[in-house]
């Protein structure tokens, strides 16, 4: 451990400081190991030290601390991010933020919590205090928090009633900490949230979240399947153009993914199945039927509330966005996955021409997702990896046809998202982190203004492989 | 009166029964004035006698009584509808369902109630109990019931989220009563639930509803002003495809319909200013107001939550779909409307076309509306009227740019429509109401099945002006 990182953890030691080497490895490490060619730059990749902050105080304490012995600070939640976003890079100091899990205050419409809480659990106190819940989660729930959604996430189930986290609405307030000689503490709102949110703690560190609230139903998960993937897409499409039938998730699978991957549907399907996830609330479930009755394509083949199979499936969300592709994995590790926006209008057309040209080498896997009031369709396709250089291809294809990209075998926000500098987080960060200390690597624009995006960036100053 | 209405009237003494000669004709009239073309046919119209039973039993006697008796009953909530739904063309008995006012059930996501109460009471009963609220209503939620609105409304105040009554999931059940012999009761759900929503109870009178509920929100309302009217146009379909922005109401006046019409806000306005109402949810502000912010040219006027009016304009809900042209026609008495389909996606260029084609004759009022998943709008046009013949071609105008009329100065099922005969509604009278006694003339299709729509159909039977 370099001088510089062992004062910053001397000086930390009264905090709770995690000191077993495992316990260390397995705490600086996200879920970026879905992408193959991430796992294949990231695997050595570890903190020097992993502090656990018990308060904004605390958190204060640690990035004064490591701003005045420049050592790197990468914050996270549960890292369960999939694009190296919590991965430290330079090595130095992971923050935990699994002790702040307070809830503030629950309001109609609203709550204000600490970033380090369960998504599972924020959701349980919300419909405990008064039938609430958050309006999306990704489909980590269980295992994810808050302030990393926010801070590493783009949307997830309840998208395709909300649209995504950086619409207008879906947050409305973060609160965050700068890494400077005295770290200062900013409430943004409106317009500032951009400057932080999806920003994977690179500016800022989130300490506490106001979030919109939606009512919390009892939603009834269902399975459905259909022989015809194009009339079960535009099923998925059609059901969420129902102004009044009120969903949470609709989630579209190409043949035979449940066949092979989906162990305790695979008995009850076939594997031509293309296979629908959904969640519908309850007292829409009348006109959900009255819906799939005019559809003879597409048959029921489980609803949480009414049908036994001898093994559970478990929450039907925990098949939707990226679990589809940890499911997958399980089953053949040579399965990664890219992340795809089929936008409105031509978003059918588009994945019929993606399907055409890549199956089964890329299979379909569709989640409906409300862009600018238009629904749409975000892939999160299964692709069967063999080389960089074949998934890159792949990409390009996407890319040519107008199915835009965010690459999750990249680990910069810029790569990940729309190949552009966001002007707003870099400026932030100037200001809030004039060291270059937070969550080092994450942010080209930082690194190298004139990066032309003609091959994937490499941090020049990330730790050596030993 | 004749000796067989008499004789169910005599009939049905123990029941409440409107005695005085006043009140029978303040009973048996809707808020068909609206149209002048309606005024002039049907101001004569009168029952010859109003029952107000108290349960689905005494429900149940009216009809037997007056099947027996020949007799033909309308039955009507609040009487507020403007085609004339409520007027009973051939007399006989109108039945009121103000007493049947019962809140049965109330659960997350939805009501059973009565069909007399008022949509106000039925409100404030959800929101006591659970903090919930019905999902849509119309502009006369103070005056109107529940019942009224769903066999004699579309939509309202909630469609620019819900979308309208019609539309799979915002009705759950309906519990119809039918008038043969011996009246049966029956109950309709998903594809049924169209054989007698939207029927004028020309084919079964409703006796229980249950219907989905949202939670309730202290809706912030608002006006807004800017010069340019497409822009304000714009606007509100903006504001209606921000995804994670929660609203009630969008509603656009064209100039000078706020500074003319509506006299609480006349003297905050000038005659230039279009103006758009809006409801908005509390914890949805933020991302409004940042909205708001990048459009300089909409400026905010009013809010319910901060502003004070020394006469303050009540809700701003009271200003859109038909209070519109209530205001309007306060104030000049010429002025009557037309119900406009501006569909998808070519509504905007639609109202640019109507607009520089007919204002100020027709001055635009639109109200956001949701269908099939699109923002789009519908139109309650403010016409100044002059003759029943230019009326005429204004209507002719709009469709032969595209734009579906609803025509509101017809009294009929078919006229008020899509000018075609339903199907379901025809079979199911066939079925509940084989005199046809049920609300007559209302259905084209029952009475002259041959009707060809070249001119404003006129019911054979209708009482004779004195």
């Amino acid at each position: 451990m370099k001088p510089n990182v062992q004062a910053a953890k001397e000086a930390l030691s009264h905090l709770d400081i995690e000191t077993s080497e495992a316990a260390i490895r397995s705490k600086s490490r996200d879920f970026f190991w879905y992408s193959p060619v991430l796992k294949a730059r990231l695997d050595h990749v570890e903190a020097d030290f992993v502090v656990s902050p018990r308060s904004e105080a605390e958190v204060i304490e640690v990035l004064r601390t490591c701003y005045a012995h420049d050592v790197p600070v990468t914050t996270r939640g549960a890292g369960t991010g999939n694009y190296g976003q919590a991965m430290p890079l330079a090595g130095g100091c992971v923050m935990h933020l699994t002790h702040m899990t307070a809830v503030k205050e629950i309001a109609p419409g609203r709550v204000v919590c600490e970033p380090g809480i369960l998504l599972k659990d924020l959701d349980a106190a919300c419909k405990e205090h008064s039938g609430q819940e958050i309006r999306m989660f990704s489909s980590t729930w269980a295992t994810a928090t808050i302030g990393g959604f926010i801070a590493g996430g783009s949307g997830g189930v309840g998208s395709c009633t909300w649209g995504s986290l950086r619409d207008l609405g879906n947050i409305i307030r973060l609160r965050v900490v700068t890494m400077e000689e005295e770290p200062r503490v900013v409430e943004f709102r409106g317009e500032e949230l951009a400057r932080v949110s999806h920003a994977y703690g690179t500016n800022g560190i989130i300490t506490e979240v106001e979030m919109p609230l939606a009512p919390a139903y009892d939603w009834v998960e269902m399975f459905l399947t259909g022989d015809d993937f194009m009339e079960v897409a535009r099923f998925a499409e059609e059901l969420a153009n129902e102004d009044g039938i009120l969903i949470k998730l609709a989630t579209v699978f190409e043949a035979p993914i449940a066949k092979d991957y989906f162990q305790r549907v695979a008995p009850h399907v076939e594997a031509g199945d293309n296979v629908i996830g959904l969640m519908v609330a309850p007292h829409s479930m009348d006109g959900f039927l009255t819906f799939l009755g005019r559809r003879p394509g597409v048959k029921l083949l489980y609803r949480s509330d009414e049908t036994e199979w001898p093994r559970a499936p478990g929450h039907v969300f925990e098949y939707g966005w990226n679990h589809t592709t940890l499911r997958a994995l399980k089953v053949d590790p040579a399965i990664t996955y890219l992340q795809v926006r089929y936008g409105f209008p031509q978003h059918l057309e588009l994945i019929e021409k993606m399907r055409e040209a890549l199956s089964p080498e890329v299979l379909q896997h569709l989640e409906v997702l409300k862009e600018n009031g238009k629904v749409m369709f975000a892939g999160l396709s299964l692709v069967k990896f063999t080389t960089e250089e074949r998934l890159d291809e792949i990409v390009r294809l996407h890319e040519e046809a107008g199915a835009m990209i965010f690459n999750p075998h990249r680990y910069t926000l810029e790569e990940g998202g729309r190949q552009s500098v966001d002007d707003r987080q870099l400026a932030f960060k100037r200001e809030a982190d004039p060291k270059g200390l937070l969550n080092p690597g994450k942010m080209i624009a930082w690194d190298d203004p004139d990066w032309d995006y003609a091959k994937m960036y490499a941090y020049p100053k990330m730790q050596a492989a030993e």
